[in-house]
């Protein structure tokens, strides 16, 4: 076997990404393999739109069938994305005995489980490295680097669009919806943004994450999301004032083997190693019970970070191939899915009131904290630009979902308590 | 194979994490796997020594030869340290066809190249990643997270000790002795420290990562190395006065398949992501043609993180072995070891001298720089604490190695230069 021939679905950023890293690396790739790997066909919606990157035009197709059917071609390389057409066709392609490598994190969030499934049925492999971090190797270190370990916790910046946002919100002082617009222009925002700004992009990588880490199936719907819409200029500054950056971080952990998924803007205090990751950069944090803390760091998307990853991948696929090995490394799960109760659940909180400036106010509102067992380590009274209506802001020990539901509750039965304007889940100290 | 019988070298620091690793996460090991890992024996000096950890009085042994000629051991996991002895043993042990994790840098930095050739001939694996980075597992990233990247730079904070010195002298002020006693004290630092400040630790390090990063077969020789001992309180401050951090930092980088191999004092600027690695931390920062700028950070040494990082390792090569396909991950180096010259050397330099404080002297000296072609983006000048004296701080734009050295000697036959007080490598930036 001096050649490896695959198909490549796509030819957008990622795609041409593959194209370009197949051909400038072609000769460390065939040191490493000892055999090349060339493009047999790609499929693109429109073979005859000019290309960003040099192809043989004989490559193109606009029928799957051509790659998924096509006996000469061994691996399948999906880097177009969707979801049910795109399922289909890997479905199609697994049953045909092509491995596959894909960079789609939506069909593996919804999917991967039936995926792996079918892949392991026939033998082949599918590996997905690029779905969740894009050039972050995070897949292999989860599963081989850390292999080991009982992975606790696992937090992460995922998504590059919302980590560019609040980091300009941070830094320069603007308004969500200025940074959003400047993100548009700058390509690095979509027309409709709200897969990334409200979470669901974060989320989807999140479930990927935490099956990894915890040897578990969670579902999509078992995760908790909170997007970046409603956080202020004056959230950040509170935030600041006690030594705290608010980022969108994914949290995946597990305890006594049950689970907890959210995505939610989270206090993080200033020099935690998620705190300092900034604009597009994606970094996933974990927690192991013997290696401790350790980081990973890289860029998030982009066309050749991502086709690294792809391409890496593609390489592993290869390489098992050649060894007769293809389809081995699935490992079925090794939990029952079970999710965290609220009362369960446990992290500290900032929570943020508009209160009356009046004798008693402060009283009134601690009593309904005491009530529901919750303390504080972090309190902040200032005036409110309303006279006679001033602001607290708090940041609590450790409590559980269900103190918090019942303490917010209780407060806004209170009539000193004008309304609660903000709260967010506060991470990454003890 | 229902069970894979090993043979442990050392029960010091990390042979009792090891042990703690296997014993507390077997059920997941098992999981992952489908066959458990069993100590059979256990290579210590002293059989009647009390340990800080539960094991069978059995297995402890003090001759080699029941490990490395046992019959039904099939891999030997090597924590005791040491050279020449140690590489004996386990010439040996791949000899009688036994597979090899080992946490040993100086081994392998000094004889990784005859080990992984004979382990090869003898179709058996040898695994390092825990001697690198301790629980950062950095091997599986350069070999495979990345391998279709051509991998231009790594930069790494790879010496905890020296981490955790430079931390202390830049956040409190205190001196470099001051920090070592305290270090001293505290076991972060050995009775000798001088592997550790003269950057030794980290040569070995970085040769093996360099190796990794580029598939080159470098020496330690070839490693240039500068500890932190000389390294003042004024230095860190006009350092940070200008912006910069300073850190012990290995530097492997490769152009036009030359490679260049540094550990030294850097200055790294102050939002750099390795200057915000602190204390006894470690991380590796990887630059790669396609997927740019990555970082892995993580505990470098400790029990149970240097345990994580060996069983990750055991349980890659039971996985081979059950497999079948042990023996067959071995790369041959792509490259001829060729290595920069002084004038192929570029970056930049923070030079800081004592001149005399009177007319024309900094018109004297930066002569001395245009002669030789050197400019610089940042100057200071500050009167000196002796009266009559001033200090003048540069970072230059890049220059060769060559420049630096010519530069230097014409500043020290100058007379309005008392003298050269220090200079750094300056990197990090463009």
């Amino acid at each position: 076997m001096d050649t490896v021939k695959i198909g490549l679905c796509g030819l957008g950023t990622v795609g041409t990404g593959v194209v370009k890293v197949l051909r400038d690396h072609k000769a460390r790739i065939k040191h490493m393999l000892g055999c090349d790997i060339v493009i047999e066909k790609i499929l693109v919606n429109d073979i005859s739109k000019p290309r960003d990157v040099a192809i043989d035009r004989s490559w193109l197709t606009s029928d799957p069938s051509e790659l998924v059917d096509h006996d000469e071609i061994d691996v399948i390389v999906e880097v177009m994305g969707g979801i049910d057409g795109t399922h289909e066709l890997l479905e199609r392609a697994l049953k045909n005995k092509k491995h596959i490598v894909t960079a789609n994190k939506d069909l593996m969030a919804l999917h991967g489980k039936t995926l792996l499934r079918l892949a392991k049925e026939n033998q082949c492999d599918i590996l997905y490295d690029a779905s969740i971090a894009g050039g972050i190797p995070i897949v292999r270190t989860l599963v081989d680097g850390l292999a080991s370990d009982h992975i606790e916790k696992v937090m992460g910046i995922v998504n590059g669009t919302t980590n560019y946002i609040m980091t300009k919100m941070t830094k320069e002082g603007l308004d969500f919806d200025v940074v959003l617009k400047e993100a548009q222009e700058l390509g690095f925002a979509e027309a409709d943004p709200s897969a990334d700004v409200d979470g669901l992009d974060a989320a989807r990588k999140m479930v990927l994450l935490a099956n990894l880490a915890f040897k578990m199936e969670l579902n999509l719907e078992d995760v908790t999301v909170k997007g970046i819409r409603q956080v202020t200029q004056e959230d950040i500054n509170f935030a600041k004032s006690l030594g705290y950056t608010i980022k969108l971080i994914g949290i995946a952990a597990m305890d006594n083997y049950k689970a907890e998924v959210t995505v939610e803007p989270t206090l993080l205090p200033q020099d935690h190693p998620l705190a300092l990751v900034n604009n597009e950069f994606n970094a996933v944090f974990v927690h192991g019970e013997a290696v401790g803390e350790t980081m990973f760091y890289g860029p998030g998307a982009g066309s050749l970070p991502t086709a690294t990853a792809v391409v890496s991948d593609l390489m592993e696929v290869v390489r098992h191939l050649r060894l007769g090995i293809s389809g081995r490394s699935y490992i079925e799960p090794q939990f029952k899915r079970k999710l965290k109760a609220d009362h369960e659940k446990f992290s500290r909180h900032f929570i943020r009131l508009g209160v009356e400036d009046q004798a008693g106010a402060f009283q009134e509102i601690t009593n309904v904290f005491s009530e529901n067992d919750v303390s504080f380590a972090k309190i902040l009274q200032l005036p409110a630009k309303k006279k006679g209506r001033a602001e607290i802001v708090m940041v609590t020990h450790h409590i559980s979902q269900e103190q918090l539901l019942k303490s917010m509750q209780a407060l806004e039965k209170l009539t000193v308590v004008d309304r609660l304007i903000s709260h967010y889940r506060v991470d990454g100290e003890e």
